[in-house]
This record gives C-alpha cells, sequence and structure tokens, in this order.
C-alpha cells in the first residue's frame, strides 16, 4: 500500500466522488442515490467507493466537509436587525438555492436513518451557526447587546423557526415572518439587559 | 369488479398493509422500506400495494391517516405554562417512542423526496397542533391571554426550537430547554397584551 499524497490522485479521486455525490443528489434527490451512478459519474470503479465508504449514507457524511457553503461568512451591516434578517435570508436561500438546496436536504433525511450522517449533519450546522453568530458578537461590541449574551443561542433561536416552517411543515416562510423570528430572537437578550 | 364494503375486505387489507408498513418502519426505518417486505407481512400481493401506491413514500403518505397519534389530545391542568410544557413534552416523547418515533421520522424523512408525501406531513401537523391549541383556548376564556392571540401560531412558536434542536440539530432537548421554548412561546402574545 501507497500513502495517499495531498493533492495526488486520492485527493483527485475523492474530489470527483463528492462531486459526482453532489451532482447525483440534484438530479436524483436522496431516494435516488446509488454507488453505481456515484461511481460511473466520478470515473472510479464501485469498489474504490465501498471500500472507503460502505453505505451511500457515510458518504454522504463524508461529503459533508466539502458542502458549497462551509466557508460562508454572513454580511455585517452594522445593524443587529438587519444582519439578522441577513442571516435569516442565507438560510432560506440555501435551502431553496438548486445545488445548495438538495445537497442540505439530503443531508438531513440521511441523517434520520443514520448516526455518522447525523453527526456530521451536526457538526457542519453547528459551524455555520458559529459563523453566523459574528453579527451578535458584533452588536455585544458595540453595546447593542448585553456582554453576557449568548451568541449561538440566539443564532439557533433565529433560525429554529425558519427551519420548522420550510423542512417539518413545508411551507413557504414569507418575509414577515423572517423579520418576526429576528425580532423574536432578540427578546431573551433583551431581557437579560432590563433585568440586568 | 366489486366495490369495496366498508369494513370489508379491502379495509381490512388496508388496515393490515398499514400495520406491516408501521411494523417494517420501526425494524428497519424508512432507508429500509421495499414493497416486498410491507407484502409478506401483510399477507397481500405485491402487485396489490404497487397499483393502489406505487412508491412506498405514497403509501407513507395515505398511512399518515392512521398516524397512532391521530386521536391525540392534550392534558388542560387549567395552568398555560404548564399546559404548554406538557404539550411540548408530548411532541419529545413521540418522537422518542419506540414505535411512533420510527414512524414520525420516517414520514418527515419520505417529504424531503415526495410531494405527496410533504402534503400528508404538513396536514399531519396541522392537525396535531390545532389539538394541541386547546390549551391557548382554554388560557384565552380564562382571560390569561388577549383574545386576538392565535391559538396555532403560539403553537407553532412552542414547537419549532424543539423539531429545530431534536430533528435538525440531533440533539436532546433538557427539560430547561422545554421551560424556555414554553416562555418564548408566550412572548409575542404578551408584547400584544401590554401594546393593547
Amino acid at each position: 500500500m501507497t500513502a495517499a499524497r495531498p493533492g495526488g490522485r486520492t485527493a483527485r479521486n475523492t474530489r470527483a466522488i463528492f462531486d459526482a455525490l453532489f451532482a447525483e443528489l440534484v438530479e436524483r434527490g436522496h431516494g435516488g442515490l446509488t454507488m453505481e451512478a456515484i461511481a460511473t459519474r466520478a470515473g472510479v470503479h464501485k469498489s474504490t467507493l465501498y471500500r472507503r465508504w460502505p453505505t451511500t449514507d457515510l458518504l454522504l457524511a463524508a461529503a459533508l466537509a466539502e458542502h458549497p457553503r462551509n466557508d460562508w461568512t454572513p454580511d455585517r451591516s452594522g445593524e443587529l436587525i438587519k444582519d439578522l434578517v441577513g442571516v435569516g435570508r442565507a438560510v432560506l436561500d440555501g435551502l431553496d438555492d438548486p445545488v445548495i438546496g438538495p445537497i442540505s436536504r439530503a443531508c438531513m433525511a440521511a441523517a434520520f436513518g443514520s448516526e455518522p450522517a447525523a453527526a456530521a449533519l451536526t457538526a457542519f450546522l453547528d459551524d455555520q451557526n458559529r459563523r453566523a453568530a459574528i453579527v451578535v458578537t458584533d452588536a455585544i461590541e458595540r453595546g447593542d447587546l448585553p456582554p453576557d449574551t449568548d451568541p449561538t443561542a440566539l443564532i439557533e433561536r433565529l433560525v429554529a423557526p425558519l427551519y420548522y416552517r420550510r423542512l417539518i411543515l413545508h411551507r413557504p416562510v414569507p418575509p414577515e415572518a423572517l423579520t418576526a423570528a429576528a425580532r423574536a430572537a432578540l427578546r431573551p437578550a433583551e431581557g437579560v439587559s432590563r433585568s440586568g
């Protein structure tokens, strides 16, 4: 056995396999995923896939590390409510995006049936929420929020009703619901400020 | 062709097929569903299933009308915050239940890939939220909430963070998070009261 060289054949194959997986997801969705189709599209042998990832859900969990949103950062206008609405809009736009949407939905579907997929999804969403939380940290530094505000908890309060409405209830989220979510997410933090 | 008699062979077959589907979901999850296994377990021919429901997701959508939680009603103690925590606890207990949990999760997974399954899930959850909303209506009638409170919207605010944490982030929901969700769900209604 030879060690994998960074940027070498193994890295190129992995990139091709993840790209093929994402393309298959966009075309066929999570229910239509097969190792056969991914291998053919990536130009590798099926056994190469099975050796590294015994199921499509394990492959999906590994590919989340290459999710197109991994380097996302929020817009920072210097106005908290505007920034929070921007974070919420980015979440919703991602779910409705013709490429990112099917990938995200497939990861959520896989997570219901696979613990490694669920763990990968949790890590991915935690990272996204931490990235978004910089708009809350900005507001704390400006003195617009109390210093003991938990930035990630505030972001979770913001996005929870958006995910619930869009991915569990399968309803659109109108702009006024997004603004309401941003205002509601702020309230416990304001409560801390008033009682402190 | 003979018409289906209510309570006759067609109704008995349908009941057996839905029971077999639920049992397969509990044993194998959404990813392991096959028409073959459901038909064998139900004691009907596979073609009987395919004729009525061309895919397992369409069968799942039809079976949601027989979900074990369809006749659920919330506990009504006469104390709003206690009743809301009870509704939230019922949602979480359902998701963790060894029978109801796999059925619910399978419906959510199916809804990501199938519009009829998504529509059936929306109808099911809307009905559950309307059933829960009676504890809000009780509070309005007691004068504990303003008369213009939207009972179903309040229940959606209560359950959104629970579903997000449990089904999207795949984290447990500790009792203090449940109480916090109940208190947060009340705030916009209290805001209406104060400004009214």
